[in-house]
């Protein structure tokens, strides 16, 4: 088995590592060596090629006859996307790690590869190291999924662990994560939720049969997030995770990335530092949760490994479910979660049942709630209330209206609340 | 796809069930339906069949020529055992869920189906509905797996589960545990250990490519847990699980199931009530885990579906790993591990000092300590100590010269503590 290789990045130095230091396995579970024979990238780094051809040029290297396969670890849309198309148009099967070029484009890639007949790999192009594709695509494809719910950046993982664990601002546990290699310079891609709207997209279209539209994800990021949010969450018995949450209804799919409540105690609330995990509801298991690491060049680089192994033991590509794919994405407004409000008040007798009042005249009943003891009055204290589940838009009426209080000084904030994990 | 099924029980119910129900998504998954066409089993009970035929004759079932899979779902290991062999010699693929015939037989079985050239699906027979097959022998095929860590008897995990949130005796969360169907009447077969030994066995031959030995496996049941020792253990910062361990070393294989001492706040320490998690270390991914049901109708025929899309898509059977099948399986008593110590004492002055002397003439140094202000001299108190990794033969040596103490009054208790989970 030959291998094209595009990219020479972490996860490309990872893949070459992986073959060399496990060649004889790989040798004894296939029967045959997998070896990088070409690689093309922009930038030549210092990496040994352990006797690869090198060229700047990747597109050519898509057209090479001399190999048998074709795996982009580059990254990014405009180079990737042509070299991919270029490899699946050329008949050859192509593995990628590339969440940005599938969450935009997965349905036409899979169609060419379909078209042509090859495989078209994308173990790693979430969740790293995690099998999740594998899962969905083909151990619980029988299942009717209901649910996937996923901490699946482990950038906003690791901010909102050091935040709980150490009291550390958002500012100050993104500035670690940025020293220690777990933050990019621009941090936006992560904390602001859209590489996680990308992976959340691709688990949605295979899980549900639907499109691959990360445009149809609604994305917050957890840069509002405060200490005392996580404090009172904790004291209300549950935690705060960035999650990714793809939800079958009636109405139809819903797909959202933001801040959430979730309950201590959980499997997703055990999950911590830069690791990720994916909890799947289907109607057969009810629930499984897999957990690993969410990135890192040996991690990503074994899901690559997985895709190489089953081309050369000849599996069938996978199929996509033809059976949902006239289920139409939910808009936000039309969502429906429970959620924890952090009111700003200057304390006076009557502020709670007030808040209470609005509340209940928009038909949300409070589920839990501190109201600190009054230590002077007339100064401003925080009114904390987690609520039932509600319409998204009705939520936002209540906020408003709570917002309108002489009583509410500053801004209402408002965070997600889940129940349903595992 | 016809199934002949061999089994009426609660598994074989769940895939009527399951088949029924997700009819219409198998059909979109796999072009096909997948229909059980004749049941077998020795008892006939009130479950509808959907027009399959019926039989008592189980051995005539593995013989039919209308069926294309014959699907194992009785347990035990006679006529089970019987069933496989002539349906395998009759070049049918087979699935089932019998960890006890797989535990003692899977080299043969393994061997009977790759000379007839048939698939023996295996994914129920292990942690029910978790994929924990697939993981092992596809997507981690080509990664050097050190370690499988399991908790892989719901029974166990319920029980102590039960004595650590209600500090509740043995005897009492078994009693409970068999009033709510997660233990059977003769309980021995879980809490004595028996079925995790064989998972284990199971996971450590497709981990490692060791044989299929059951009785390989070194298994300690948790029927002498006391309360006591999961508050000690609780103050020292671990919880109480049942786990199966198999460890690749130098010098060879190490597999035992035991009552283990896990840090808290690990995904291990996590793991509640009736679930079932298996954490694989390997050289790529570091540390996955996988966490789900692992027992139960529906869940474990999820498993059982995963093998049957993967035939219906003509995957090719998973291989066995050649490379490590020279691997020895270390005795017990060549296994290192740290220990949990609660050693029974008259509380006299110096008889920590003489513990820890002990202690440190067999090698063994002392991790964490609990020792009681006391209360009344000369009245007993149980001194705790958690030590750093030594041999088993050292320990019990060690354990020897402690019990031997004139101070130490009642048996000295040690449970083995585990710190790499993740």
């Amino acid at each position: 088995m030959r291998i094209g290789l595009a990219g020479l990045g972490t996860v490309a130095q990872g893949l070459l590592t992986l073959l060399k230091e496990n060649r004889e396995q790989i040798i004894a579970v296939c029967g045959q060596p997998i070896d990088v024979v070409a690689v093309a990238s922009r930038t030549r780094r210092e990496v040994d090629l352990a006797g690869a051809d090198f060229s700047h040029d990747v597109l050519a290297l898509a057209k090479r006859n001399d190999v048998d396969v074709l795996v982009e670890l580059m990254g990014g849309e405009g180079i990737a996307l042509e070299f991919v198309d270029a490899a699946l148009n050329g008949g050859k099967p192509v593995i990628t790690a590339n969440k940005a070029i599938l969450a935009s484009h997965g349905d036409r890639l899979f169609e060419l590869a379909a078209t042509r007949g090859v495989m078209l790999g994308i173990e790693a192009s979430v969740a790293g190291g995690i099998p999740i594709i594998a899962a969905l695509t083909r151990s619980l494809a029988g299942n009717s999924v209901e649910r996937v719910t996923g901490i699946i950046n482990g950038t906003c993982n690791y901010i909102l662990s050091a935040m709980s664990d150490r009291g550390e601002r958002f500012e100050d546990a993104l500035a670690k994560a940025q020293q220690l290699g777990y933050a990019e310079a621009d941090p936006h891609f992560d904390v602001g939720s859209i590489d996680a709207a990308h992976k959340l997209a691709i688990l949605a279209a295979l899980a549900f049969g639907i499109p691959f539209d990360r445009a149809a994800v609604y994305a917050e990021g957890i840069t509002d997030v405060t200490p005392d949010d996580i404090t009172y969450a904790k004291e209300l018995g549950y935690c705060i995770k960035q999650l990714g949450i793809a939800r079958r209804t009636a109405a139809g799919v819903e797909m959202r990335v933001h801040p959430t409540l979730v309950p201590l105690g959980t499997m997703l609330s055990s999950v911590n530092g830069v690791m990720n995990a994916v909890q799947v509801n289907d109607n057969a298991t009810g629930s499984l949760l897999f957990h690993g690491p969410g990135a890192g060049g040996r991690a990503t680089a074994s899901s690559v490994l997985a895709d190489l192994l089953s081309l050369v033991r000849g599996d069938r590509p996978i199929r996509r479910l033809a059976a949902a794919t006239t289920q139409r994405v939910l808009p936000i407004e039309a969502v429906e979660s429970a959620a924890y409000l952090r009111i700003p008040v200057i304390d006076q007798p009557g502020v709670f049942a007030r808040i209470a009042t609005i509340l209940s005249e928009h038909g949300i009943s409070i589920e839990g709630a501190i109201q600190r003891e009054r230590a002077i009055a007339d100064r401003k204290v925080p009114i904390v209330v987690v609520t039932q589940p509600v319409r998204e838009a009705v939520m936002i009426k209540a906020v408003a209206a709570l917002q309108a209080l002489p009583a509410v000084v500053d801004r209402v904030r408002r965070i997600r609340v889940e129940h349903a994990a595992a």
